[in-house]
């Protein structure tokens, strides 16, 4: 077939680099809310961090029993709708789309702020950069950019061993007694919220809490990969994901490790770091870490300052990937239109990515591109895709048991079910946190969306449904039956080749009445095509029709609606002679008219509309282009072709 | 036909709103030319103002021997190209494109001076305002406005009342002693040129004529119209160009007489009138005459602001039916697409009026919406439309003398020649003085934009030469040869009613070859689909085209071409089933696949393409719409049709 499917080692970074990409803010995100409550708050961080860990590696284990189950790679939307039904694979698949919107946003934010970090002077195009880098990406992915392993592999490597650098040069030094401080370490915090309540209190660490669950986000990727995998591809996606996962939890351990010993004081508005001149971008964590270990302009920090922009980059990538994913997958279940399930439209997939493109860019206008603001959004939809997810994975293991395994194969779906019942109660537990702490900071739009979203699939699925049925052959005999005669008629405006080429076809069609009609609407014009058609004797009937509003379709609806009044068992095949131009400004010159014409004899019953095109010279070679072009996702379906074309 | 015709009352304020309209700004822009040089200039208003009045008096006589000559509506453009050639026609074509975004332009910024000029309040609001009333002109327009002369009416004949009532009362007070007095007789003007040259004077004074000259600008109009009028045609619309520029001279006299008995002081820059809060807006012409005459506040003043502002905007609308009225008449002539000649293609109209409403938008946010400084853009085009016209009539007279009529006939061509020479002399001249005055002031963006036109038109215009070379019937018999065999191909994805249909009407058409072919993009589908194929036991037999990349249109492009290789004699038919849905996002769900495909089969020679529609329940009545509805500019082409809409 031409296909290349993804070794484990390119597998990773095409799936992981969403996942990986937010170790980059996951800590930062944890801090900004602690110290709301003033530094005193800052000790919890580890115990935050390893909450958030623990929450990784339930997750992890249980996507790994998840890809063993469903390796067809529907993700946690085939799970839901297989064992929890339709309605929760359609709240999945709104979670899910909504998620898209802020994947996109919230990792080009991140990645602008490291660049802002690495270069202050770009602080006040911060907007601007974001959305420019939104258009960028919708940009090559409209053009279909050649998605290959290795232009995934490439970043994510590189952000892989800067981060490893960091992480053990920084603890190196602290093991020696250097202990890096950050630069925030001297500034003090202006809390915002001061002398906390205990329950106030344990809400401000709740929240921490839920704004480090990003280090989460993207985990369910390899769940909807698994097709690309090679084979074993279940066993190899199950191992990827080990491998993802132990590179997110040492990754984000260790960064946050670092940010305790470096002391990093983080606020959302850097006005209340009391020493801070507030009119500069406050510096990311990672960029502050970087700073502290290696030193502010050397080499290896504007290296991690780099590697993290470009994976962050790279995770809003893989949503424009995923994205026209998630709608073919939908779309085979009669959610999205249909044309989403095969490659021969692009202009949905176009306008898939186009939208994305819009919302992700108005999300970052409307909370001016700040990573914290967009958060409070973010983990809504990841928390609903893994709650529903899960406990589809809790009632699928329920109907194994139920059917009566071997106790061997108890034995093993026992423990998938409990790893996958603590999967969805954790998440479950953390969705409540998150919609607690987060409703009045923004998720309440993302509540507000998913809804809407439900409505529309299910909508979409109820007209196709119903198109079914009516479309339905019910009666087969009858239905069956031949008209009982077929009257011709060749459209004419005037008389050149493609007219000769009309009414040569109808005749060699042998209809039983053959016609040609003509419309009036200039008289001058009318005249003189019947002058020329009584001169060259062409051998069928010319028919003027009134067209007293100089209007072409009107009088030929009408007069085809006479025909099948007259005789009813008739069927009217009108010809339409075409000519075909190759250039899309000469498609403006040219049939117009005959467009609108087809358009309004499809509604007309009892009738076939023939187009007989002649190709004009322009036309040649044109319609028909090359290779068939890659489309947006394909790495991730498992269908990129082979390099050289030689397939 | 249904058409009314106009009478002359009616066909005055259809046609002549926008050259009357001119007349409350035409004043002004002299005093503010003048003004550039100090209150010392102010005495050659008058003298600037007679040659105005003489120019108008020239061209009015010009139009009226037009109309007579070209009965046909064609105006400056069809005068320019039949006499002087097709680039000379081109150029006023040009020209007069240009002139109706300007007309918009400049009509609606006059229209909010006026308003604001009544409540100062507006003032900070202007280009919104501006913006405001094109985009509801241009809604209006394409939502299809039931026009009719009485609208048109009741505005000009309120205005004509009010600046009848100006005049007459202002000169009548002055008659009896009781001089108005201008509020701003009072400022003195801080010249922005002083002490000038001979030669500068000179420039100024021109300048100054050159702004008065926008008192012309419309006159043309009914020259295009002629269609419209009741028989005798020609001689109605000479009478009423002869009343439309009687009145117009009569209000530009008048007006201009009262401005300088009222002693109105008027600048560009209003900060340039000493005394004067120029935070303030600088209340117009026209507005601080009705407080001189009337007094601020009075009825009759907010009534002359209002008529003012009203037929400034009705003359801002006619823009929007003379574009598509000169579209129709450029595209007779193939420079512009074809579709505009007929009212088939609503979607061109709304094209044209949504261009013209965006370059009229543009050019008033660049301008600030201020009439001076669009002014300087306006002359141009109306100029060289009618230098081309006068002259084209010239060489008209010439080629009637060079057939050697008889002597009374000869005397009358003679008188009529030189009216038309004095014409076209004078307004090149004009044509002159404009490009050396305005040239640096905004005029080069006009004389750049259109040899841009110029070549779009000529553009089209050879597209057009060659295709219908391309398509012009050589070999009549070779030609019309019938295709030595019909092979049909009836497309089926599923088994539903469309393919039944499909399959029967086909078979019905009895072709040489029948087949029925699909496209295997999901094996578990295709099988079902054979199966059935089978059940049925239907009478043709099915084919599998593989879809290796899932695509549908390839395959079946490529399966035709080898049918053609096969047997190059033989026409191919290729069915399509269709169904057909009602409302338009059921048509984003539906045969997106088989509309690319129908386009990518176009280019395939020797195909047929045959849809076979199945109207679906909510398809029924659908695409059908009801009444043909009125047209923008249709009031205009003699086309408008009797109330009642019982024709």
């Amino acid at each position: 077939m031409g296909h290349t499917l993804l070794p484990k080692r390119l597998a990773l970074p095409v799936f992981a680099s969403d996942p990986l990409s937010s170790v980059t803010y996951a800590t930062q995100e944890i801090l900004v809310i602690l110290t709301l409550g003033g530094l005193v708050y800052l000790h919890y961080t580890p115990w935050v961090a390893a909450a958030v860990v623990l929450l990784l590696i339930t997750v992890v284990a249980s996507y790994r029993q998840l890809v063993r189950a469903y390796p067809t790679g529907g993700g946690d939307f085939e799970v839901a709708n297989t064992n929890l039904g339709p309605s929760a694979g359609l709240v999945v698949a709104s979670a899910l789309l909504i998620d898209y919107v802020l994947t996109v946003a919230v990792s080009v934010s991140a990645g602008v702020d490291n660049l802002i970090s690495a270069v202050p002077e770009l602080h006040d195009y911060r907007v601007p950069m974001a959305l420019g880098i939104v258009v960028l990406l919708a940009a090559m992915n409209l053009r279909g950019i050649k998605e290959s392993g290795t232009a995934f592999a490439i970043p994510t490597y590189l952000f892989l061993v800067g981060m490893g650098a960091l992480i053990v040069w920084g603890l190196g030094r602290t093991a020696f007694g250097d202990d890096p401080v950050a630069e925030s370490a001297e500034y003090d915090v202006h809390a915002e919220m001061a002398d906390l309540s205990t329950v106030a209190l344990i809400l401000l660490v709740l929240r921490a809490f839920a704004s480090g669950c990003t280090a989460l986000t993207g985990v369910e990727a390899i769940a909807n990969g698994v097709p690309a995998f090679r084979k074993p591809k279940a066993k190899n996606a199950a191992i990827t994901l080990a491998i993802m996962g132990t590179l997110s939890i040492t990754m984000f351990t260790g960064i946050t490790g670092l940010a305790v010993i470096a002391d990093v004081h983080y606020t959302e508005d850097p006005c209340t770091l009391e020493g801070f001149d507030c009119s500069q971008p406050q510096p990311t964590v990672i960029s502050q870490l970087a700073e502290a270990v290696f030193g502010g302009g050397s080499i290896p920090f504007y290296y991690i300052q780099g590697a993290a922009a470009l994976i962050l980059i790279l995770a809003a990538n893989t949503a424009f990937n995923g994205f026209p994913l998630l709608g073919s997958i939908l779309a085979q279940y009669r959610y999205a239109p249909r044309q989403l399930h095969t490659r021969g439209d692009r202009l949905v997939f176009s306008n898939g990515i186009i939208l994305l493109a819009v919302f992700a860019g108005l999300l970052i206008v409307a909370f001016d591109a700040s990573v914290t603001r967009l958060i409070q959004l973010y983990i809504v939809g990841v928390f609903t895709a893994f709650t529903f997810g899960q406990t589809g994975m809790v009632r699928h293991w329920n109907r194994l048991l139920s059917a009566g395994p071997d106790p061997a194969e108890r034995r093993s779906i026992l423990r998938s079910r409990a790893i996958n019942a603590t999967g969805a109660t954790l998440t479950g537990v953390v969705l409540v946190v998150v919609l607690i702490t987060k409703f009045t900071h923004g998720a309440w739009l993302v509540v507000a969306m998913m809804p809407l979203l439900f409505l529309i699939m299910r909508g979409i699925r109820r007209h196709y449904d119903t198109v079914t049925d009516e479309l339905a052959v019910e009666d087969w005999p009858a239905e069956s039956l031949l008209p009982s005669r077929v009257h011709a008629v060749v459209l004419v405006s005037r008389l050149h080749k493609p007219t000769v080429r009309a009414i040569a076809y109808a005749r060699a069609a042998r209809p039983d009445i053959l016609e040609a009609i003509t419309v009036d609407v200039d008289g001058d014009a009318t005249s003189a095509l019947l002058d020329e058609w009584d001169r060259h004797d062409i051998p069928v009937p010319l028919r003027v029709l009134d067209s007293p509003y100089r209007e072409i379709a009107r009088p030929v609806v009408e007069y085809v609606r006479a025909i099948r009044r007259a005789s009813p068992r008739d069927v009217v095949t009108v010809y339409v002679p075409e000519y075909v131009v190759g250039r899309w400004w000469e498609r403006l010159l040219h049939n117009q008219s005959v467009f609108w014409l087809k358009g309004r004899l499809l509604f007309t019953p009892g009738v076939m509309v023939t187009s007989v095109p002649w190709q004009l010279r322009s036309a040649v070679g044109g319609g028909q282009s090359g290779k068939p072009r890659q489309a947006p996702g394909d790495v991730r379906r498992g269908e990129i072709r082979r390099g050289g074309g030689s397939s």
